[in-house]
C-alpha cells in the first residue's frame, strides 16, 4: 500500500490520564518493526477491562495511552522477517501472544505464554515499545492491542489471521469477552454434559459462559445477576433459571445449595469482585464443585476458608478462557461462520470511534451488553 | 465371645475439657446396636487432629470426649444387621464413612460420604450418638472413632476390614496421616511422572505426601520445613531437595520459583496454616501449577490475589486423602504388605495408653513423627 514503510497520521481515542473522557486525538503511528504488522482497525468492542484500566485500577505509568482490546481489522503492511501475514489479511489482534516457542505455548495445558506486555511492562498494562506518538509525547499501547485506533502495531505472536468471511464488526468480539467466557467454560471448567452450572454476572463475559455451559451440555444453567433486565439476554444464551440475589433475604450460596440439593457442579465468577468470587466458590457442591474465575480484579485480595476445599471443591482461572490464542482465535471465527456460537446477540448497540465515551458511559451504567464501534472509513 | 451383649468396662483416655492432659478412666461401652460392632483398639496413632481439637478448635460441646482416630483393633462382637464383620476380623475404624449409597459414595470424584459425625454433630466433631459412659457421663466419640480406648462402637459403614497377616500396630498409620498425605498427592494433586513437587510440613502428612510424589513418579521432590532435623526422615520417602524457610530473607514462594524456574508443577500443603496455604499456592508455576490442601484448620481464612488463580494456577484440597476410605484402606494395607508403601518408617516411638500425654507432649514440640501407642492386654 501506498502508506508502507511510512508513519501513517490517523485519529485515535487518547486516555491522557484517569479518570477522565478519551480524547480523539490525532496520533503518528510508526511503520512496523522487524517481526511486526501495522494493522488497520475496523471494529472494536468495548470491554469491561478498558473501564478498569481508566477508573479503577489506574496504574501507575499506564498514561497516556490508547485503550482498546476487543478489535478486528486488515494488515495494512508488515515489518521484515513476517512471512505469515500479508497486506489485506483479516486479522484480530491479541492481548495474549502465543509465541509457539515457550514451554508454556509448548504445554497443551495453559495459553499463558511467556511474551508480551503483560511480562515487559505490567505495572502500566502496556507494551515495554510503542509504536504511537501524539503531541510529540510517547502514548503507550494498552494491553499491546491498542484497538481505539485506526491504526496500531502488533508482534506477529499476538495476532491471528481469521477467515476472509469473517464480518470484522461481530468477531472483533472474539479478541476479549466472548472467548474470556465461553473459554472458561468449556476450557477451564471443562463443563459436563448434564451438569447443573451457576454464571455469576450477565455481562457479554457471563453471557458467554452460560453459550459455553449451554454448548457443553449443561442441564440446568443458573444465571446470577443483580440486574433482572440481563435474564431476558440469557435466556437467548441458554440460561434455564434465573436468580436475583436482591430477591432473597440469604447468601446466594445458600439459595443455590437449596435450588440444587447442595450446591452446583460449576459455578463461573464474571464479575470480578472478590466477594462473589468466595460466593460462588461456596455455590458447588462439595466433593467435585469447580469454580472458575473468569472476571479481573486486583485490588482485592480474596478471603475463604480453608474448609471449601478440603470439603473437595477446586478453585482455578484462566485468562482469555484458555484458548491459545492464535490457534483458538480462527477456530472460534470459524464456530461463528458455522453457527455453532453466536456473537450478533451480544450487540446492543453499534457507533462510531467518536463516540467512545457514550459507548463508556453505557457500560458503566450497565445500560449494554456490548457496543461495537467502527472505526476509520 | 463371652463379652457379647454385655456393656464392657475397660481403660480409655478422657479428655475431660480444653487445655488439660487426658485422663486414663475406666468407662463403659456398651454393646453394638444395628449396623454397629464392637472393637477392641490393639494400638493407635496419635495423630495433630487429636492435639487440635485438645488444644487449638476446642469446639463447643466436644468434651468430654475419648480422643483417638488413627487406630487398628479385632471385631469383639457385632450388632443386628452386621453380615460383613465377624467377630476376630482385623479392622481399621474410618473417620469418614462410605455408605455406597449417597450421591458421593456413587461418584467416582469424591471420598465424602454424605453420613457420618461430621453431618450428625459437626461442632462437637462427634457423632451424634455414643455408646460410652464413664462415672455417669456421657462421653463423646471424637470423630466417630475414639481409638484412645480399649474397646469402641462404630457403624459398619465406617469400618474397613483389613488382611488377617496385616500387623496392626503399622498399620494403624493408615486410619488416618498416611492415607491422607499419600492420597493427596496421587489422588487429589495427581502428581505426575517427571514433576517437581513441593513439601510444605514434614510430620506424618507431609512425608506421606512426599511418600506419594516418589511413587507417582515425580523427579524433584522439595521438601519445606523450619525444622531441619525433619530432611533426613524425608530423604528417607523421596525427598530430593531441601528448604528451610529460615535460611532464606525472601519468601519461600521466591526460593522455590528460582529454584525450578517459575514454580512448582505440584505443592502440598501438610501443615494446617493458612499462610502456608497462601505461600504453597503462590509456589506453583503459572499456567497448570496445582496446589493441594492437606494441613486442617478451620480457625481462620485464607486471602489471596485472584491473579495466582487467574494466571492458571489450581487449588485443591481433600479429606483422607480422597481415599473412599472402606475401599481405599484396604488396598493401602496390602500395598504395605507388598512393600508398596513404607509405614515403619514414620514410626518413631512407641508407648502404651497410659503414656498418652507424653506421647501428645512429644508431638507438640515437634519431637517424633509418629507415636504408635498399645493399648490393652
Amino acid at each position: 500500500m501506498a502508506t508502507a514503510g511510512k508513519v501513517i497520521k490517523c485519529k485515535a481515542a487518547v486516555a491522557w490520564e484517569p479518570n477522565k473522557p478519551l480524547v480523539i486525538e490525532e496520533i503518528e503511528v510508526a511503520p512496523p518493526q522487524a517481526n511486526e504488522l501495522r494493522i488497520k482497525i475496523v471494529a472494536t468492542g468495548v470491554c469491561h477491562t478498558d473501564l478498569y484500566h481508566l477508573f479503577e485500577g489506574m496504574h501507575k505509568d499506564g498514561f497516556p495511552a490508547v485503550l482498546g482490546h476487543e478489535g478486528a481489522g486488515i494488515v495494512e503492511s508488515v515489518g521484515p522477517g513476517v512471512t505469515e501475514f500479508h497486506p489485506g489479511d483479516k486479522v484480530i489482534p491479541l492481548f495474549i501472544a502465543q509465541c509457539r516457542e515457550c514451554r508454556f505455548c509448548k504445554s497443551p495445558k495453559t495459553n499463558q505464554c511467556v511474551k508480551g506486555w503483560a511480562v515487559e511492562n505490567p505495572s502500566a498494562m502496556a507494551c515495554a515499545e510503542s509504536r504511537f506518538t501524539c503531541k510529540g509525547k510517547k502514548v503507550l499501547q494498552f494491553m499491546g492491542t491498542s484497538t481505539f485506533s485506526e491504526y496500531t502495531v502488533m508482534n506477529q505472536i499476538a495476532v491471528a489471521k481469521i477467515d476472509p468471511a469473517a464480518p470484522l464488526d461481530k468477531v472483533c468480539l472474539l479478541g476479549c469477552g466472548v472467548c474470556t467466557g465461553y473459554g472458561a467454560a468449556v476450557n477451564t471448567a471443562k463443563v459436563e454434559p448434564g451438569s447443573t452450572c451457576a454464571v455469576f454476572g450477565l455481562g457479554a463475559v457471563g453471557l458467554a459462559a452460560v453459550m459455553g455451559c449451554k454448548n457443553a451440555g449443561a442441564k440446568r444453567i443458573i444465571a446470577v445477576d443483580i440486574n433482572p433486565d440481563k435474564f431476558e439476554k440469557a435466556k437467548v444464551f441458554g440460561a434455564n433459571e434465573f436468580v436475583n440475589p436482591k430477591d432473597h433475604n440469604k447468601p446466594i450460596n445458600q439459595v443455590l445449595s437449596e435450588m440444587t440439593g447442595g450446591g452446583v457442579d460449576f459455578s463461573l465468577e464474571c464479575v470480578g469482585n472478590v466477594e462473589v468470587m468466595v460466593s460462588a466458590l461456596e455455590s458447588c457442591v462439595k466433593g467435585w464443585g469447580v469454580s472458575v474465575l473468569v472476571g479481573w480484579t486486583d485490588l482485592y485480595d480474596f478471603a475463604a476458608r480453608p474448609i471449601q476445599l478440603i470439603a473437595g471443591r477446586t478453585w482455578k482461572g484462566s485468562l482469555f478462557g484458555g484458548f491459545k490464542s492464535k490457534d483458538g482465535v480462527p477456530q472460534m471465527v470459524k464456530a461463528y461462520l458455522d453457527k455453532k456460537v453466536k456473537l450478533d446477540e451480544f450487540i446492543t448497540h453499534n457507533m462510531t470511534l467518536a463516540q467512545v465515551n457514550e459507548a463508556i458511559e453505557l457500560m458503566k451504567n450497565g445500560k449494554c451488553i456490548r457496543t461495537v464501534l467502527s472505526v476509520g472509513l
